[in-house]
């Protein structure tokens, strides 16, 4: 089994996504929705909130207001908006999120420190948290039955409710409970680079035993994903390839070693 | 089986029903949103379109920007905040649109002829059909296994892609091909009132071969309420009843003879 993680950022790339999945049978799609739920914060006129830690990590805030959009975004547009391609692409396409089944549960954050206008602070009320569990019993009865989950945030607390999550860390679980051989994780970028801005910098393979020294060149939202590719791996995923969404066959060329290989 | 529809717009009823619902095993839950819909196609400044046809009916025109708005409000916000609440109250629902798993397909609408600004007008482009093919397969499979559906539209068009349907009519064909014994409709009137603005006129019973004689009563919303009873009689359903949304018990109160019963 496969598991392919795709950023919601990917935009038109979703096409020969899409075409080249009909190319494979036993996968699981998992999609995150970050940069259109920003687009759509802003029209709603609900900014995305984002706060500091202490120890200086910038994360969103998820009040009930932004779980409302959060839905919209990820369940409602992006979800849908991938399974009706699927579908038209005769995939059997079944879209689920975190709360639907009780797939993907984890446990709420507790209140965070954090620093605003300079002074530090505890902030509660952040509806996020970490996929930890998985319901796989669900997810083989649809695969078993020629289904193809398509699965998106948010996820289920421990204590009942919905939470935001990191998609790309949700993949990696899901890939680890399932006992998937391989995560693939694409993006807009060509996989972990030395320099963020230059793509012939590109590592093109991490041996599994050193992901940690490879922690240094990972910036921004690419830190998640090497840490996903860490937590797979942990779980007994095998291979764990981050390559670029934007490219003819993105999953054929990922699993054919384009981008970066951790095995 | 029961086939419980609920309204998008019932608000606060939404709670005591979720707690009725857990007297109940056998049920599918199907549920509308556009009174939702109005309101973040307002926020997002994408009013809703209403085109008048030749034959004077008002409808919703969704081209696909509108489509967009659909998914993120009916599967997105709805659909995901009544399965939260379910799950809250130990329900083990499972949240699905028509076009998951191919669930709800039918035949896009043709061009309509409208009259706008006095003139008469061919219009397309409407991504909008009516139920009419239910995945039963999918709905058996996920009720065999302790699972409650909660359905939602957008349906799949028979030639590919997401289409607008209305919710009573998809909850009148789910209930017609699941062999339902009851289709239960609550939304925030009491029944059928013989004159809408008087909650005492309501219609206790109609024989059901007599559907036909009431639909005079029946205005606006109520209409497809009244035709979906109709389409669920004829597809076998024994019993439907139209009924107060906004009850203690709202589903127990149905069933125990409050609002319209047609059987």
């Amino acid at each position: 089994m496969i598991v392919v993680k795709i950023g919601g950022a990917i935009g038109t790339g979703i096409e020969n996504l899409v075409v080249d999945l009909k190319n494979y049978q036993d996968y699981i799609l998992v999609h995150g929705g970050s940069h259109e739920m920003n687009v759509i914060s802003e029209k709603i006129e609900q900014p995305p909130k984002f706060v500091t830690s202490v120890s200086g990590h910038v994360s969103r805030y998820t009040d009930e207001a932004t779980l409302d959009v959060l839905k919209m975004v990820y369940s409602g547009k992006v979800n849908k908006s991938i399974v009706e391609s699927m579908r038209k692409h005769e995939i059997n396409a079944i879209g689920l999120t975190g709360l639907d089944g009780g797939l993907l549960k984890g446990k709420r954050k507790e209140a965070i420190r954090i620093i605003e206008n300079g002074k530090r602070k505890i902030l509660r009320g952040d509806n996020t948290g970490r996929a930890d569990e998985v319901n796989t019993e669900l997810l083989q009865l649809l695969i078993d039955n020629g289904y193809v989950p398509v699965i998106t945030i948010p996820i289920e607390a421990f204590d009942g409710g919905a939470l935001n999550a990191d998609a790309d860390r949700a993949a990696a679980v899901i890939a680890g409970r399932m006992n998937a051989d391989t995560l693939v994780i694409l993006s807009n970028v060509p996989g972990l680079l030395q320099d963020p801005e230059k793509s012939e910098s590109l590592i093109e393979s991490i041996p599994k035993g050193q992901i940690e020294n490879y922690m240094e060149y990972a910036k921004g939202r690419m830190k998640k994903k090497i840490l996903g590719a860490s937590e797979a791996m942990v779980n007994g995923v095998k291979k764990v390839i981050i390559s670029n969404a934007n490219l003819n066959k993105p999953l054929t060329e990922a699993l054919s070693g384009s981008g970066t290989v951790i095995e």
